[in-house]
This record gives structure tokens, sequence and C-alpha cells, in this order.
């Protein structure tokens, strides 16, 4: 599982290089499972101490910053993922933001003011449950705008995210891909148990009508904007431990991969004794 | 131990109906230890999964709000507080907000300003490492404010507080006592590791000059500003298992004071089959 974990990760990856097809990527298959629950999620506690450890460094090494962007359909886990992968760390270096239907306020800016404003600083880890994806995903399912200004947005994220790059953010983009019949079963199970009615919304099931269109517009939006500095991760999410597994493996190798150091030492603090 | 948990923590619970002196509670006094470290330990992950679930509840009811501000000296363990108490939580709806020195910015509006902008949204616990206190702390032992501008804050800081409280915000000050012994000690720690070089400041020793004045700075605050809305709770730290114990302790009662409930669920959903 994790000793050829390197590899692996690599062919769901997306960085330009390959072109992503969605429906070469099966939402049920299981990739990073050994097949046994229990050994993955004790695979997931091993990897979560290791997230932890390595988040404490970058967290005293305050210098770098890490972006995790979730996106997927409703019900694709993206606040699962939050909670069984991201409580490994300690919530002092760590934020969250959901980003909903923008406000009047924000709609009076343009698309990127609102994630702008909420992108790491140095030494925090930032996960935006929903992005700016949205702004190319919704909107272009929708009709809201035409794909000459859809390839204009593209730009546009791929301008801000080599920015965000450039001035020392590291930034990892996960797809949770869920297959059209594990929605359907998910969001029955909201409808099915009335303490889960306050997470589900009529308008899901409308959304659900567009489908289609909504796989079309991933695809188009990883293609368009996976580069070499903000890469598209494809997590196939049907099964919700292989999800946290894979996710917490992604997380692994990109934060092995950043070598965090604590600050050098200040040899002149050697001598003090305090009284 | 957490059978007579609601008595005990009353004693450290001060609402103003009780007058605080600090040299009244020793630092290095365990009172809600059981004596051994495992047994602590063990009483903490019982008391975190609850919290947990109590925390699942508020989120989803999405109605009221928690603010819980940690003061203490330097070394006092806020950060600790945060990663041994708060990580039991889903980081979905949890924030932790530091405030340092104030920036130009925020010293060209009132001290409250950047504090109001922190606070938590509905269904948020919001945690202050550092705070508006400060400025009732810090400022009056450096004299950068004089006795009667202090008392002009206490008024400003209970009236803010007071609103907050009548518009839906649960509101828990911790103060983390430590002695100042204890504090030579972490200090020195700090200064032998150079791992932990990062953590130091000369000026906190300069800054440990002034023990005297921050203890009754922090008992003339805490008297002034204890209220039934936004009581403080004074927690012995000397202890770090001890510390994180009783913050625990502390938010489980307030936690189940609020008894959160899901949601109510929609009976017209019922009747709902997802296609």
């Amino acid at each position: 599982m994790g000793t050829n974990g390197k590899n692996l990760i690599d062919d769901y990856r997306f960085d330009g290089s390959n072109k992503f097809k969605i429906a070469k990527v099966d939402a049920a298959s299981k990739p990073f499972s050994t097949g046994n629950k229990a050994d993955d999620n004790a695979r997931l506690a091993e990897v979560s101490a290791k997230l932890d450890a390595l988040q404490d460094v970058l967290y005293a090494e305050h210098r770098r910053k890490v972006l995790v962007i979730l996106q997927g359909m409703d019900t694709s886990g993206k606040d699962g993922t939050v909670r069984g992968v991201f409580r490994a760390m300690d919530p002092l270096g760590l934020r969250v933001v959901g980003f909903k239907a923008p406000t009047p306020q924000e709609l009076a800016h343009d698309y990127l003011w609102r994630v702008h404003a909420q992108t790491p600083a140095r030494g925090e880890i930032v996960i935006f449950n929903r992005s700016h994806y949205e702004d190319v995903l919704i909107t272009r399912v929708h009709g809201d705008i035409d794909a000459a200004e859809c390839k204009r947005r593209y730009g546009h994220i791929n301008a801000f995210e080599q920015m965000l790059s450039e001035t020392g953010t590291t930034i990892v983009k996960c797809f949770l891909h869920i297959s059209k019949d594990e929605q359907r079963k998910r969001l029955q199970e909201r409808i099915d148990d009335p303490n889960k009615h306050w997470k589900f919304d009529p308008a899901d099931i409308a959304e659900r009508g567009f489908w289609d269109g909504y796989m079309e517009a991933y695809e188009a939006a990883i293609n368009a904007t996976a580069t070499p500095e903000a890469p598209w991760y494809v997590v196939p999410a049907d099964s919700k431990t292989h999800r946290n597994v894979m996710v917490a493996e992604i997380l692994l190798q990109v934060f092995e991969a950043m070598k965090p150091q604590y600050p050098e030492g200040n040899p002149a603090f050697e001598a003090l004794r305090i009284e």
C-alpha cells in the first residue's frame, strides 16, 4: 500500500502532461485499499501520525503555505474528507474555508476576490471546501457563462494559481469522484434519516439532473487547469475509507517532498539562563 | 473525576458573584487529576469523544455560536491546549484565531475591531489564542493606558460580550494559570532545544520582569469582566495533563448545558425517492 504509493499516485495526478478522461477513472475502484477495511484504517492512522508531525514542522518553519482544494459533486465527501483526514492535524495551523453561493457583496467583486482573501499565510494549511472552480463548473453547466468566458476564466485561474505558487504556496487540488449511483444512495440516506435532513436541499435533485453536464465541465476544467505547480488529483471516492486513505497518501507525498525543517537554532540563545 | 465535575468546576468559575483572588489558586494544584497520568489521559479521551459528538450536533443545528478565549502568560500552554483539547473536534466547525501585536491597520481602528471581525458564526466554535484582553493587560502593565482608561475598556468589553451573548454566542473565558517558576522551566526548555528557538523571543525575558504587575492586571481584569454571560474559568496549568483535562471538562459542562439538537426533520422529504 504505502511503499509503492509514489508511482500509484502518479496515475491519478494530472499536471497537464497527460489528458484526463473522466470515463476512464472508475469511481468505485479502490487503488489505495488493501481490500481489508481494518488494514486501511490502520494505514490511515499511520499516515495521519506522519502528517501531524510534518505539519508541526511546517508550522514552526513559518515559511511556506499549503492550499488544498476539495471539489466534487454533492455528497462526494468533501466534509467527510475534512473530518476523516485533516482532523489528524493541529487546529492551530489549519483552516477550513467553505465557499457557498456568493453573497451580494461578493458578487459585487470579481470571482477570485473572496477566494484570494482566504488563501493561506506562512506556515498555514488551508482547505477550500469548494472554491473558485465553481465559477467554471456550476456557472458553465447552467449556461451563466459561455465557452469564451469559461476559457478566459481558466486563464485567470491559471495565472492566479501560478502567482500563489511562485509566492510560496503549495497547491493540491483533489477531485472527489463518485458515480451517479453512489450519489443516489447517499442522497436517499439523507432523506431517510431525519437527523440528516439539514444536509439535504431539494435543489440537489434538480442539480442531479445536470450530471452529464457536470462530468463534462469537470473534465474540461481539470484539463484546462492541471499544471505542474497546481496539479489535480482524481480520487475514486465511492468508498469513503478508500477516499480518506488516498487523500492522506497524496498529502503525505506532498508534505514529504516539501522537506520541512525547523528554523535554525540561534546560537546566541544558548548561553541564556532564565532567572 | 467526571461525576462530581459540576460542583468542582464551580469553584474555579468566576461570574461576578464571587471575588477572584489569584494568590488563592495554586497553579501547581491538580483538582481534576486522578493522580495517575494514564487515567487522566483516558478521561481526556473519553471527554474528547463526547465533545466531538456534541460539536457535530452544534454544527448541524447551525443556530448558536461558541467563543472560547484562552489567556495566560507566555508559555502557559495556550497553543498546547488547542492541540491537546480541540483536536478532538471536526476542523469543519472549528476556527483558531491568534492575536499578536496589532498591525498599523488594526491600530488605526478601535481595539475591538479586529476581534469582532473574527467572532464565530452560527454553528461555529472559535478559539481566541489571546484576545481583546491583551488591551487591558499588556497595555496596563506597561502604563500605555491609565486606570481610568482601563476601567472604560472593562466597560466596553462587558458591553461587547453582553451583545455577543444576547445574539447567540456562548462565551467561555479560560485563564491558564502557571507559576513564575514553571514559566522559568518552560522558557529554559525552549532555550535548551534549538528546535524550539523559533518559539523563543528574548523580549519574553524582559516581559517576565513584569510578572507581579501581570498577576495584578489579570486579577483586576478577571474581576471586572466576570459575568454570568461571559464567565472566567481559572485553570491551574503547571501540569499540562491537568490543564487539558480541566479545559475539556469545562467545555463538556458548557456544551451539555447548551443541549444541542439536530434540526427537526422535514416531513415533506420523507416520500422522496431519488432516481
